[in-house]
């Protein structure tokens, strides 16, 4: 935003404006047509931005979707209240409703692909940028004493809590359960205690 | 089998011996050139079995790559002991060794964004085939009394386990912490007590 605003023209900032009409188009095209479909040729053409601005901006089609589909918890962050049974159930409320939206959902297969293949995976900071892994260490740390063991290990239970949204969003058979998010807070609250931290001998 | 014993000619079953010829070029090509290049086309070159052939004993390729894959827990099946603990330590080794080889992790992106097309959705019968969870069930019955409580909810945790496994196999930033399998197996001990069958009010 700083550069956008120190070199933006008078009126909306130019790149701001480019970037949102790239990601919109993006979006548009993953919840229509699917992720492969979603090329950058296919961008340009439905956002009206050439795609040589568009490679200016991004380095790849994969670097496109993600920024177009995982907006960065930043948009929706859940603040801790310090109730962890309340934060934990918003917590995954956001993140589910994120991972899930149509646009979303419709590329997550497609960039895990594209993770397979050598050297496509993310740039540390994509991850930064799109993982929820902060916030929900920021939850376990403003629960109340004794709630959450020192010991704990928040990366393992989120790692956890990771898997069971992505197969809410994927696996036809855990979508088709449909089960409440009450029994994943349930879960991942039991997670937390102090035996989870250390394997036993 | 009881068909093909019927109609066998001497010698080795003749469809048998097709199946396997095909799953085996359908596995080589997932592992050497991945989910899309791994056609019905391109399995009948690899494997010599006329592509007409082929649709007569499998209705799409996403059903040859499923059974290609996904060899059904029959084949890798872990008998419970009675010793909760190391069952369970079995049982994820088994699964994390066939969702994880080579051929299965590359065709799971594929599988899971087929699924999201209208009527792609697995028959039911082909997740019988390849699911665990069956077998879950069993490991938990087979546990000591008291150690998994009459109401703890085993598909639940059983969906869990799931995405943890995909998770382990798939998504990039769980892939690189490499955590022991114990700690998995010591999470879903965790989620067995009765305390998360039931949600709280």
């Amino acid at each position: 935003m700083a550069d956008d605003q120190a070199v933006r023209s008078p009126g909306r900032p130019r790149d701001t404006s480019i970037d949102t009409r790239v990601l919109d188009a993006a979006r548009r095209l993953l919840d229509e047509q699917g992720f492969e479909a979603t090329t950058v040729q296919a961008i340009a053409a439905r956002s009206g931005v050439h795609a040589s601005a568009i490679y200016r901006r991004w380095p790849s089609r994969v670097a496109i979707i993600e920024q177009a589909v995982f907006p960065g918890f930043a948009s929706a962050t859940v603040r801790p209240t310090g109730d962890l049974r309340a934060d934990l159930r918003r917590f995954i409320g956001v993140y589910l409703e994120t991972m899930g939206a149509p646009a979303a959902r419709a590329a997550l297969p497609g960039l895990l692909a594209a993770y397979q293949s050598a050297g496509r995976a993310p740039a540390p900071e994509t991850w930064l940028a799109v993982s929820a892994r902060p916030q929900f260490t920021d939850i376990l740390r403003a629960a109340p004493e004794g709630s959450v063991h020192p010991d704990a290990n928040p990366d393992d239970v989120f790692d956890m809590l990771l898997g069971a949204i992505v197969a809410r969003i994927l696996i036809p058979t855990v979508i088709q359960r449909n089960r409440p998010i009450e029994r994943l807070v349930e879960m991942v609250l039991r997670l937390l205690p102090a035996e989870t931290a250390e394997a036993r001998p």
